[in-house]
């Protein structure tokens, strides 16, 4: 039973919370019932588990990893709470490998969704979990957006960033296999009328800034509005999303 | 030159980061750029605005203030800082009348969006912000809902709850009018083949307890997901919204 927040291997875990240490150590924490929960179901590499002796509502996951033969590690909630990025108490946590970021050459897309130029993690997440439920294969990430690995991301994905393939790129890796529609308030094309037969890409850039790099060649597309100026990008990625895949799936 | 974020008139608007005063004045205090312009734009009842000596980018706001011969009162950066929900500096701010929360009997909705247990009021404002943009008459709040003017709520919603019609209702008001939906991932119809004819509301319970209130006779609509579990209600929200918006719109 580990009590002190200030134990090493707490400590070391902590550090985590940092994106170049979560790279380094190709590893991350997850907090939360039901984060713990998602990453063992969608087979992600668990190392340990962190519980409270009594660990009421995990019960479940914590069970779940003895099956799995995935080491239990009991912790006071001093300790849960000093790992947890939210303020409400966890009574679970586990340690999980990172998957790969892989170059997007090396992925074989047909459906495509990117992130570029996205800062809120929040956002990032929630793009994960949208482009995973619509079923897309992978979300490519640009640089200049936030880590879909930053605890908050992770929560907002809701455990999807350990399911869905995650890869790195650059415009012209996109743009070299596909349709590119890029999402933007004034876009061209009403998303209705848009293209989205396979391979296929949707961009997504900040609210504020739309896509951070040039996309020679890509094409807007537009999601009309009555009353409100746009939609945030959350909303704005589920209507496009799921457009694209009632053309797949009619 | 209000310097001090303890002078007394600043130290009554703090108070209005809290429900029970905004309720009992009848005003809120929303900050940045961006949400004063909306408020300007969709013609709240501004009292003041606040703002830097320099305003920067809050130039254009602090004159269009002045063009509409509303009070701005020069303060400086603590000041706004006290009175900003968030942490980024914000060169303006506005003291904004609310708009009466009517009970539901007394609009004459056609399109409705309700809110029925969401805590998070980021997930209200988001709501807001989309239904305004679909088209949507108005949004009804039921009790154990986060107050859509919470300054997190208003900010989420990019002043559009400043615009669309808010309500309070009971789940017997809207069922006597129109045609119900609840969202539901395991809803008995698929959303495309939902009937949206208005009179129609929508329905959106928080994540992870769904609808707050029973609706007797009413029916659930699904989100059909491909990887993930479920989408989140801000996702959930935008993909119904928008499909009942195609049914209005061909």
């Amino acid at each position: 039973m580990i009590t002190s927040p200030r134990n090493p291997h707490i400590q070391s875990l902590r550090a985590l919370a940092r994106r170049k240490d979560r790279t380094e150590q190709g590893r991350a924490v997850v907090t939360g019932v039901r984060l713990v929960d998602a990453v063992l179901r969608y087979g992600a590499g668990v190392e340990e588990v962190l519980a409270l002796a009594d660990p009421g509502p995990g019960r479940a996951v914590v069970e779940e990893a003895h099956r799995r033969g995935i080491p239990v590690r009991w912790v006071s909630g001093r300790v849960l709470e000093s790992l947890a990025d939210v303020k409400t108490p966890q009574p679970v946590a586990a340690v999980v490998v990172l998957p790969p970021v892989v170059p997007l050459e090396t992925v074989g897309w047909q459906r495509l969704v990117v992130a570029d130029g996205l800062q809120d993690p929040r956002n990032v997440g929630a793009l994960v979990r949208t482009a995973h439920a619509a079923g897309f294969d992978a979300l490519a990430v640009l640089p200049n957006t936030a880590d879909p690995f930053h605890p908050a991301a992770v929560r907002a994905s809701a455990g999807s960033c350990f399911a869905l393939r995650i890869a790195s790129a650059r415009p012209q890796d996109v743009l070299a296999r596909g349709r590119v529609w890029l999402a933007d308030p004034s876009g061209e094309v009403d998303y209705r009328e848009a293209d989205y037969r396979p391979p296929v890409a949707l961009v997504f850039g900040s609210e504020a800034a739309g896509a951070r790099h040039v996309w020679p060649g890509a094409r807007t597309v537009r999601i009309p509005v009555a009353g409100a100026e746009s939609l945030n990008v959350n909303a704005a990625a589920a209507v496009l999303c799921y457009e694209a895949r009632r053309a797949w799936t009619p």
